[in-house]
């Protein structure tokens, strides 16, 4: 049987990813969808999750696609009346707020998975199993995507609370955080704020594993031209290279096998793996990626950039 | 048999409470001391944790009082000999690094005591038990201080990663974070910093605990006369005044029965506490506190304020 899912929130990532991998998988049924302005056709649609939950008590899972600020009071509700969750990136506004739902999920027997879709990229779990074992040397994330493409007019972005360009670069903590054989931790960032802008356009951030080796990160929400999501790690055995966002690896120069590529390459195994949570009441709660980020905004210095303008 | 302990970073908070606590208490014997600078008079003094270690095999524990960056690749070493942690307020420069410390300390069979001394001021367990049970509806926290009275000169406090007026509103969270019956998180932060430092000077910050109720905090770092530290509570069953830092409670403005107070009122029980966890192999890190000031860092409004200088 199906696990009956309602999606909240059914905006760009929801139409994108969430709702044709659900009518894809043959661990979910979409029963239902709440959102402050479209529905989806076909399903019974509202314009809030408690109505939705009040209207529809054969719901036993919903994916939370809201913007994060909010997202948290939707999380908690759903908690307490004991259906499961999955949450986009990042989790919450705050992590406190992600710290809450955990405890809450635990004490109610339900499924919390804050999910983070870069670990789902084709090439990731290669990259996590080469790692094993090897010692890192250094590492370095490059992540330097244009703005202007990929978030065109999203105001919020830059707002606070929108996180600027940790919004794509999280993606890359979520990958590092889990491929690396070691822990890491912040140890100097500098961080870029437009003028005009309460979130950072770019950011270089220095960071050190557990055994002193150097891990960089390099983030720009200014780049036009070739856009990079890479990263690249050196070990004793040999140099990975991630790239295109975790779909492509090469060791050494040479290409390794990575999972299945396609539109929905990172939101299928995503989903699977939601479907197994709940199949073994289980919660995935990592919120590493997102304390590096809260990290980078204490403890980075800030520099002044040019006013920036979509 | 007390416990031996070693001290690292004889500083200014070394040499007012953990020296003078240690001396007196039953539970410990300072069997060494490292710091960069200075030593402790009669006891056997090193520059470094590592060598102390190498040469004090009897040392059992250690509290780390050096200033927060750094602080965790000492507690590291430490736990990797075995040695119980004491860690200062805040417990790390990063989340991340406490986060790799509790892991650490629970694989190693260590106790890590990531310490927040306000928690153990005289009124806050009696305000903690008058909580319970009871439903607020509105908190408030007031923190105003002199930096150039308290930190005079101190310009690290200011430098990334400083935490400006979060050094001292991390006590205030840390007493929050304890005495309130419900979670609670950030809705909207204004930091102001000063244009020529990386750190904020005042902050307003507007909490919502897990049912709602406003929890409202005022820090500010330029504040001349009266010192301020105080939070008020209105419950469902009376309004709690904690004020001094946690030291007085009135019930709707009645003094009610404090612990003792005297110079050594935070920090004796702060050890006492230390030693019973390390008899009971257990260990208490509650980043909460930290946490908070993390979030405020990454979701506030950042507002440019007058240059400041001490």
């Amino acid at each position: 049987m199906p696990v009956k899912l309602a999606i909240v929130g059914v905006g760009k990532i929801a139409r994108d990813q969430h709702l044709p991998v659900i009518a894809a998988s043959p661990d979910f049924e979409l029963a239902a969808a709440a959102s402050r302005s479209t529905g989806v056709e076909g399903v019974k649609s509202f314009t809030s999750l408690a109505e939705l939950l009040d209207a529809c008590p054969e719901v036993e899972a919903v994916s939370l696609c809201t913007p994060p600020v909010g997202r948290a009071q939707d999380a908690r509700l759903a908690i307490s009346r004991g259906v499961h969750v999955l949450l986009e990136k990042p989790p919450a506004a705050t992590l406190s707020e992600v710290d809450d739902l955990a405890r809450r999920a635990q004490a109610a027997g339900v499924t919390l998975f804050a999910s983070w879709h870069s670990r789902f990229a084709p090439a990731v779990p290669a990259a996590k199993a080469w790692l094993q074992g090897r010692t890192v040397r250094a590492a370095r994330i490059t992540w330097k995507e244009d703005v202007r493409v990929w978030h065109p007019g999203q105001e919020w972005i830059f707002a606070p609370g929108g996180m600027g360009v940790f919004d794509p670069g999280v993606n890359a903590l979520s990958i590092v955080t889990e491929i690396l054989p070691e822990t890491f931790a912040l140890r100097r960032g500098r961080l870029v704020f437009p003028s005009n802008r309460q979130a950072p356009i770019a950011a270089e951030l220095a960071f050190e594993d557990a055994r002193g080796a150097p891990i960089a990160a390099e983030l720009d929400f200014l780049h036009t031209g070739d856009q990079r999501w890479d990263i690249e790690v050196e070990t004793d055995g040999g140099r990975l290279v991630l790239s295109k966002g975790g779909s492509e690896m090469t060791v050494d120069g040479t290409a390794a096998t990575a999972g299945a590529h396609g539109p929905h390459a990172e939101y299928a195994p995503l989903y699977a793996h939601f479907a197994r949570l709940i199949a073994e009441r289980r919660s995935d709660v990592d919120v590493a990626p997102f304390r590096h980020v809260a990290d980078a905004f204490m403890i980075g210095e800030r520099v002044e950039g040019p006013a920036f303008a979509f």
